[in-house]
């Protein structure tokens, strides 16, 4: 989820006077529609860690809208009156009626993250409040709402480096405290709880937007370039009651992303290349025969540009492995059979029992890839996709599999380099039709889409590895050293990290064993 | 939500003799059109109580209909293949393809529930569960699928009868084991457990049909009918893809209902009426004065058709109270601040303090009786409105809050004589309009819209009281007998329900700090 959000955006003074006065106006307008024509409330949340910069962005959207139809709420440790009602009622007794735009500084999630990180309530306490937010959302959603859902993310060195600096100018030390400090030692458990609940609460009628905090300009322009886009994008889509589907956005003030940031220029000597090579496939042998790899699985999803050379690596990688042991499983156009069940159903039939491994070439991701863009299913189904997917190896995930995802990246020369060359070679000549020629067409649509799937499904149990692949060599080399570190990695864990995570952290199960005695 | 399921529903075998030929017939066509139409998967799960009736239904479905379009899964322990993957896999591989009924004996309901009996997880635990469980049923809609979830209910002493019925048969007595008297065991713990569950998995997109499981021949063509025009309403509905709602079905075969059930001839002299108001006057006040009752507040809410004497029943219990500690909110057409918000914002608002009482004369299920028979709203804002109500009451209870729900009933005749007495009477007057004379029409159109709402928001903790109010006396009587009742019960039980239920039964926790001493 917090990929995106750690590329180092920034937007330089220039471009940032130059965007805020057309922004600004546009604003303003959005408010008056809102106020005037459809009468939408809006509910913004900006939520993410300290020091992330939620106080200056919400101080900025004063400056650039029209205070007498904002509202602000703050929360933070309930009044007396609050005590006295259900835990909601001081939510909703601040909800922005129709036609204004209300901000929460903290919200609804505030409250479980803290309580989960201080081990107050169990992985399974912290979903079913999870499933309660849900379905409040929901309920706003479907009385009309739209609802924004800020989260604004730092890396651990960033918000070290944040505080630093806030600390040694004289104008903005008072706000770093002791407490800040605090924070940044529960950075690890804040990431992996936030993670959690960013993930099961990324509905497609209120997802989460995860926005970079360190450069001021580049978060401040995020989130009001996607709230003026999302309030447009509200003003003008039909009045489809039934369809609780929030708008998708994406602003992308500094033009670049996950995928813009991968330095396509890495090579490896065919000489080095060689022995990496042998030296991995033999650890990965090595892997997949050790006795604790008989209670777990491996399911390996490759998706890439064509002609990014997916086939190649997979044979390297089936290469140190028993054919007994691992299946590879080509996805192209579903059977007859597949259309006639839900979408993943084609995937579920192929999981690998224990101790086995799965190699999808091409995937599940299929849906938020190639039929996104090609229109092969409505906005309604691929939205839809990214819960499911997430649910879906989430599922794989607390049953024990291993989940190693690649997207295989080759810039748009490389990709023509290899077309016209596989036109050249006879025996290469099949792989390549005139529908790869069209695809090219649509090179700029496929990469929004990937920058979305990165954005919405890579979780902290099944992150995507983006692989520069315009080197084969360097390509092969970095999917079967990631295998080797993640099969490693979890092998050495023991036990399926999810099913760890159940446990309450202070260990109180031990705690009621000993007291038997 | 087991309410409507509990009155005795019987089908005479002539009735059913004469219903099986043309369900039958239209079951096939059904079938037909299923299969060479909009192809559309059917899935109808089978649960509930044991002994009531579910493998003789299934029979029964395979005796209506056309058994190479139908396939019947049943689950019991997981085979090795089974155990080797995720706990869903098993369901998915069984789903039925599009075009095809695939009939679950035992479903992704029944493990979690014997779990949670069991005690091997917590409350919050199944919650989490039920989540995963609303959007894999989400994602099955989303793809076009029916999904029609069954629940079979007996009383307790229903099941031991039908229990002694099955061992007495000859024919049926090795049906019955020590392994179902057990269950008889449980059955308190069943019913808590299947109710909370029932209530947060009976979404708008796949909502539950309790059946009272006695009558073979009641239950049978129930199901038959209720899949008929399940099937029917799927297959004629628009192809509103982003809509995952349910089409909203109710089947009657004996014509019998909650209302239907009440004797309306209840009735109290006067004499005792007095004795019995003062008596019940007396405890209500020593109740709201008790000390325990400071943690707490109560929250009551009367429904009732027009001139059922609301008011008059409202003020016998008003006259109990301190006019501080209480307040009474009439419930009318919202004004513009409360249009300006969701729905149940109006009722948020006026939420007691501790220690406080809350009546609300007409309520938040005004959507879910005016607003759905005139129409005001859509259907898909009505049927998630059950939801969220569940959900609202929920929340109540989670946090104190004891809720008493009143259901006042008159006959039509009642009705009109009591609108007459009004136009004669000066005073009285103003208290019909044309409206009232208007609603009359639709009498039917809200009986049935009362029985839904009672069948979908009885819960546990939040039960409907039906009261036979052709007797003002009498109505007065058993509506401050009901809230007396009610308040000492949740008294003496010490601290909210909910709260305690979210234990574990083995103690562990105590077990816990036992051992730091």
């Amino acid at each position: 989820m917090f990929q995106s959000a750690e590329i180092g955006h920034r937007i330089d003074k220039k471009t940032f006077n130059a965007a805020v006065p057309v922004l600004r106006s546009a604003l303003l307008q959005a408010q008056v529609q809102l106020l005037e024509g459809k009468k939408i409330p809006v509910v913004v949340l900006i939520s993410g860690q300290d020091g992330a910069g939620k106080g200056e962005t919400i101080n900025v959207l004063y400056e650039w809208m029209d205070p007498r139809f904002l509202q602000t709420l703050a929360f933070s440790e309930p009044t007396d009156e609050e005590r006295e009602r259900p835990v909601m009622w001081r939510y909703w007794r601040s909800l922005p009626p129709k036609g204004r735009v209300g901000i929460f500084a903290g919200s609804w999630y505030s409250d479980p993250i803290r309580r989960r990180i201080e081990g107050e309530i169990s992985q399974k306490e912290l979903d079913a409040t999870s499933e309660q937010i849900n379905r409040f959302e929901a309920m706003l959603v479907n009385e009309g709402a739209l609802v924004l859902k800020f989260w604004f993310h730092l890396t651990k060195e960033g918000q070290e480096k944040r505080l630093r600096e806030l600390q040694s100018d004289p104008k903005t030390a008072w706000r770093v405290t002791q407490w800040n400090w605090d924070r940044l030692k529960t950075y690890d458990k804040l990431m992996d709880v936030s993670q959690h609940l960013l993930r099961v609460t990324n509905t497609p009628w209120a997802p989460w937007i995860v926005v970079e905090g360190t450069d001021d300009r580049y978060r401040s322009l995020t989130v009001g370039q996607t709230l003026l886009a999302a309030i447009q994008a509200k003003l003008t889509a039909g009045d489809n009651q039934d369809s609780p589907v929030a708008p998708m956005v994406r602003v992308d003030p500094d033009g670049r992303n996950v995928l813009s940031e991968l330095d396509m220029t890495r090579a490896l000597e065919d000489k080095v290349y060689r022995a990496e090579l042998a030296k991995w496939q033999g650890r990965l042998s090595e892997l997949v025969r050790d006795p604790r790899f008989k209670g777990r699985s491996l399911v390996c999803a490759f998706e890439g540009a064509d002609a990014a050379g997916k086939g190649g690596a997979i044979r390297r990688m089936a290469a140190a492995m028993d054919a007994r042991q691992y299946q590879v499983i080509p996805v192209a156009a579903p059977t007859e059979e597949e259309r006639a069940q839900p979408h993943l159903w084609r995937f579920w039939r192929h999981l690998p029992r224990k101790g086995h491994i799965a190699i999808f070439d091409r995937t599940w991701y299929g849906r938020v890839l190639v039929e996104r863009v090609e229109g092969f299913c409505s906005q309604a189904d691929w939205q839809r996709a990214y819960t499911e997917i997430n649910d879906f190896e989430h599922e794989l995930i607390e049953s024990g599999v291993i989940v190693v995802k690649f997207w295989l990246q080759i810039t748009q020369e490389e990709q023509l380099r290899r077309f016209k060359e596989r036109e050249q070679v006879e025996f290469k000549r099949f792989k390549i039709t005139q529908e790869d020629w069209r695809n090219r067409e649509k090179w700029g649509a496929y990469q929004q889409a990937i920058c979305d799937m990165v954005e919405r499904t890579s979780t902290g149990n099944a992150p995507w590895t983006l692989v520069e692949a315009n080197d084969k060599n360097y390509a092969r080399v970095k999917i079967l050293k990631t295998v080797c570190e993640r099969l490693e990695a979890e092998l050495n864990a023991g036990s399926p990290k999810a099913k760890t995570s159940d446990k309450k952290p202070e260990g109180k199960k031990s705690g009621g064993k000993k007291s038997k005695k």
